[in-house]
């Protein structure tokens, strides 16, 4: 174990833990000014910011890594300019801190108040996107909490930078720079060591690929709200308008095939299936779509282009221009297989049936199952919370979309006269 | 590694999840009459438990297991008959499930219904008191969740009699004998092999004391809700009312010391110490609590009963008849010492000054904060959630008394006519 690296990741902590007990008296205009100034920093020093980036670029690409993810580690000035209008976009959101949610007036004569309050401190691990720096240090400081940053090892010097400037905007405002830091250290090690910070962190956000998020969720003390994998389904139902179902289907699939509210496997009812299947397919391959089909859908659809599908496909979140077809014998099999194969992220049945939707709604357990529309929706900014910093695949705390009230907890305060038990 | 109870372990969680789909959709109807045949199984069944009880002693007392230990473990009718009144309570109340917290309209036509479901599974590990086992298979199961229970060795015969009759209750009723699961074995092993269950598991309660709660922090995968350590803190502000001043604090340090919610450190402001300390510590004393006062409290009480406090004494969860003082210099000093030294249970201030008021309430974070009334309110049933499982002392997801719906989590359910993005 590296001992200093663990001082020094006890000292972000405790600094956190300080900068935190500030920002939870700070007001809305305090917090709005500190993002205003962080934004303008990122501006005034995009020079600094894309020289680093650029030395991120080359090691990248002296070390060969793919072109998906040089396009994701690479800034320009418009991207600067993105990600200062994002923390302004953040202030411009209402302040949830301060926030009543529930309070009664007891029989004893105890007033309570269920009062929202900032989680203290939250810790982020993420991977090759700088923008994400900004992004996670505008949310939590609007929510009221200190951050401590772990970024990808491809991206440390773009999110020095960065963080650099957003501190040096936190001082102009006369907030705590220590509310946003960064750890300059991208090794596994670090990682495991904050990931035990629990005395100063309250709680762990991955952000990043499955494997990311699994070695976060075996190894972390502190609790962790599990984000991103996305297993999602659009099953058609017997009683689906054929139109709807190819252009639910087509969407949910092929708008965006990268991101985790994307569908990766197509469910359709064996009565639907022979007139509605073959438009569906003509639709996905117009999109570029390349289909993996169970044997019904293998026969239906009688395509020289169209792989046999293994139990392997059910389970894949492909995150690309692939989808898994299954012919089912009823809405009870097509439940069964989000069931079993699904990541409890999004889901989407296409029916025109009431009781067909009555089922598939109350059986299905996601963050987020949809009638007649397309899986893409779920997403901060499309269920109105401005702004998301991950969407939750777990139960606990959170779950779907995570907009600012999300960054939050609460404390009851109650006010009597005296009153004894 | 036992592998054939890791199989067993297995069996139980997919056991437990299959029956977890079943509660999701049971009516409140069909829940309130599986609690009410569990409570009357309870009673029908009393001699078997009993007797299993009987055995359970008689092994805590060759063990030589100390008194109050003794008293949690044992029953007698009428602690079964409290146990089956317990069941019934938690029939008679609302049920959350299918609560509608929050909906909206999207500007595109969404409609979004933020609609509350069960958790799935939950598992609760504890220690020797076997009314947990009743306790919290009957909330679980209001809540619509599957149970897993862990109990501790000493009360395993009396739990496994309780399990049987619960289970009984349950298929008379018609809902899956599976929502309810004992562990029969109660060795540390199973217990880490338990709390590594994550893909069947949704969350883990550990019931107990300080040791179990870390054990269980350090070694889960699955999400953990923290409970029930408590230095709570009682502060006297200069502007107290006297009289209020010992009537709380008595009563919060000697109502029931050994309870999470019970005072453990009395901070009094130096202009209030010389007139009021003496009527508190006289009170205190009356009750039968020993003190450890700070230098100045010495020298103001001038009482050779009292021994000087130590750090370790601003530290100490006594849960017994004891109390630690000390004078403060103004209302700072005592939210930095509860900021220190709190657990963030509940805290209390003393005063008749509203800016008092505002900076402790706003600044201490705790899960209750209490102005001029007992710590010793944190508790459900006072709270009117009617019953508890335990007092979550984390910030995520639960925080305080957790009741019926702190057992629940919710899902966006999306009504579209074929929206795409």
């Amino acid at each position: 174990m590296n001992i200093y690296m663990n001082d020094l990741l006890q000292q972000m902590g405790a600094d956190a833990k300080a900068a935190s007990r500030l920002l939870a008296i700070a007001s809305a205009a305090d917090k709005n000014r500190a993002l205003d100034c962080m934004a303008a920093a990122l501006l005034s020093q995009q020079d600094v910011i894309l020289a680093a980036n650029r030395l991120d670029m080359e090691n990248a690409e002296k070390a060969g890594i793919k072109p998906s993810l040089l396009d994701r580690l690479s800034l320009s000035s418009s991207r600067i300019e993105a990600m200062a209008d994002g923390v302004r976009q953040v202030a411009a959101l209402g302040d949830p801190i301060g926030e009543i949610p529930q309070g009664s007036l007891r029989p004893n004569g105890l007033r309570i108040q269920k009062t929202r309050v900032p989680l203290g401190v939250v810790g982020i691990i993420y991977e090759a996107r700088p923008n994400v720096t900004s992004d996670a240090a505008a949310l939590c400081l609007k929510a009221g909490n200190a951050v401590i940053l772990r970024g990808g090892k491809e991206a440390l010097n773009s999110n020095i930078a960065i963080a650099v400037a957003l501190r040096q905007g936190l001082t102009s405002a006369g907030l705590p720079d220590d509310s946003v830091q960064l750890i300059e250290d991208s090794s596994r090690e670090t990682a495991a060591q904050m990931m035990r910070l629990r005395e100063y962190i309250d709680v762990l956000i991955p952000r990043g690929g499955a494997g990311l998020i699994r070695a976060v969720v075996e190894n972390s003390t502190i609790p962790v709200i599990q984000t991103g994998v996305g297993n999602c389904h659009i099953y058609i139902d017997k009683d689906a308008d054929a139109q709807m179902a190819v252009s639910i289907a087509v969407n949910a699939k092929a708008s965006r095939p990268s991101v985790c509210n994307a569908a990766e496997t197509l469910l359709i009812h064996k009565s639907a299936a022979p007139t509605m299947l073959p438009l569906i397919s003509s639709g996905l391959k117009e999109a570029g779509v390349d289909l993996r089909g169970c044997s019904t859908t293998m026969a239906i659809l009688n395509d020289a282009d169209i792989k046999p599908a293994s139990d392997a496909d059910w389970e894949t979140e492909y995150l690309d221009y692939i989808m898994a077809v299954r012919v089912v014998d009823s809405i009870d099999q097509a439940v069964e297989h989000i069931t079993r194969y699904g990541s409890g992220h999004s889901e989407c049945i296409v029916t025109d049936s009431h009781s067909a939707t009555e089922q598939f709604t109350s059986r299905v357990d996601a963050a987020a199952v949809y009638v007649n529309a397309s899986t893409r929706f779920t997403d901060g900014g499309e269920f109105g919370m401005g702004a998301e910093i991950g969407i939750s695949t777990q139960k606990l705390h959170a779950r779907g979309p995570m907009g600012l009230r999300e960054l939050t907890t609460f404390k009851y305060v109650v006010y009597g006269n005296g009153q004894i038990r």
